[in-house]
């Protein structure tokens, strides 16, 4: 069933140990429409201005992608972010940040994307997120992200939106960030007092946990020894965990656990290449396979 | 099959934010036989001076416990080790520490013990643990403790070691101290080299990653909202490895995988209560109940 994706469009330019790529294909809504499509099909919201290449636009729609809440708007400038990682690159140092036309991004979605049935609200300021979500039917599945700076900065907002949606997804330094430094496991309890049902916890390389209607779940990484690129690995984790719940359809706690690791192994390929390189050169049945060997990974029984 | 284990018989008081307990029962040694109890017979190697209970003796011996191994130096005083544990505890911090007799610890291993075809080195000086895997039978299946202090000071004599036994375990920090700071996979992969064919690289609440022979396995750590004591954790993490080992015989990876499991759940209790509390307190049964639970925990199909 149709997943519809609602963030940032941005040209990325990123260091790491590897290399530097400027102006790539980047933001949340890329990353995320690129890595759910290898899943079902995706509807995208998103503003871009006059300077974003049409090529990027004409390859996600071959993928598929609708493309028809795109917004470009005339005479603006896209998102930009340059960034920078060094040693064991699980941190992004940020250099410049350009919000340009993301600054006042408040989409209207197109009346065909109203009834989608599955959604995901990027990181974004949490009044946009309401209002995405308002607009969506009653009954849409939405899995909303979020980040320090909403979490320091808008707090109150953050928690509304959190109450209309039916799950979230943070890293563990926004979970701290939320709810004060405690023991992981204690923290996800304090954020199912702020009523969310459905909560995703990403630990980088130590893998996630899943909570469901205070039942818990977790996983390892999938074990990688190298890292290329961390660019786009939390919102591509997304698009592989909410990617197999619109294609199954199974929001059941055990549907939430597969897509769990469908996340964990749609990220992993992210984080072997630049930006969305790996996750354009690789194919469904690539996913499926990590996907057994991660099982493998993960079983004792 | 039997499974002996030679390390420290301590006297530790330890604060934790919910108490202190002074002179209780303590050490690698007590902690892993009082785990590994749960699943076989065991042989304790140890050490300790005139200041030590006859109680703690007795309390062993009445668990199947052979003693045999267990010297009481006339005229000297057992370890003694002085901790405290803060905010999230998942560092000790160390205020006191008294070698006493463990200073000029080297067992001789009984007669009876040097058939055991399964074994454990807890920490200590490698130059010690290797003397002791000499006295073992060349089939035994052996497992080797280390930590920061033999890493940094013993190095050479440690690598020395770790060729003489059939496995490692370790934590994060020591496989950086080894190693050098990597990525964890990566890391594990440097070890390798050292000529370890298993390795168990314990991470706290993330959980532990077994390697052998080059294949990679993780889990989650048990999902506990509050840790009691973390005191022992390491030691009977290992005692629930090397108890499912030595009671399965089974030395597979798969065997080793369901080790890993039982470990994991054992220490779980361990941090539940201060010292040998909580391990004392439970039965095989509530072991395998936990078990159970961390399968659903960590099991996705």
């Amino acid at each position: 069933m149709s997943l519809l994706v609602t963030g940032s469009m941005a040209l990325d330019t990123i260091t790491t140990p590897h290399g530097t790529r400027e102006a790539i294909l980047g933001g949340a809504a890329s990353f995320f429409s690129v890595g759910a499509s290898h899943f079902t099909d995706i509807r995208l919201v998103g503003v871009i201005g006059d300077d974003f290449p049409d090529e990027h636009v004409a390859m996600l729609r071959a993928r598929g992608i609708d493309m028809e809440g795109l917004e470009r708007r005339a005479g603006a400038k896209t998102f930009r972010w340059t960034g920078r990682y060094a040693g064991r690159m699980d941190v992004a140092e940020t250099l410049d940040t350009q919000l340009n036309v993301l600054g006042e991004f408040k989409p209207t979605l197109p009346g065909s994307f109203r009834e989608t049935p599955y959604a995901f609200l990027a990181n974004g300021d949490p009044v946009t997120q309401a209002w995405v979500r308002d607009q969506l039917a009653a009954d849409s599945f939405v899995l909303l992200d979020t980040m320090n700076f909403w979490i320091e900065g808008s707090r109150d907002a953050l928690v509304e939106a959190i109450r209309t949606v039916d799950g979230v997804v943070m890293n563990e330094d926004e979970s701290r960030a939320l709810v004060g430094r405690d023991n992981l496991i204690a923290e996800i309890g304090r954020i199912t007092e702020l009523g969310v049902s459905t909560l995703v916890v990403k630990k980088g390389e130590h893998g996630s946990i899943l909570m469901k209607d205070g039942e818990l779940f977790a996983l390892p990484a999938y074990p990688l020894a190298s890292v290329f690129d961390p660019t786009g690995a939390g919102d591509t984790f997304a698009s592989g965990f909410m990617g197999a719940v619109a294609e199954s359809g199974d929001t059941s706690f055990r549907g939430l656990k597969r897509a769990l690791a469908y996340g964990t192994v749609v990220a992993s390929f992210t984080v072997e290449g630049f930006g969305l390189e790996r996750l354009l050169a690789i194919d469904r049945a690539e996913i499926d396979q990590r996907l057994e060997a991660f099982l493998e990974f993960t079983s004792w029984e």
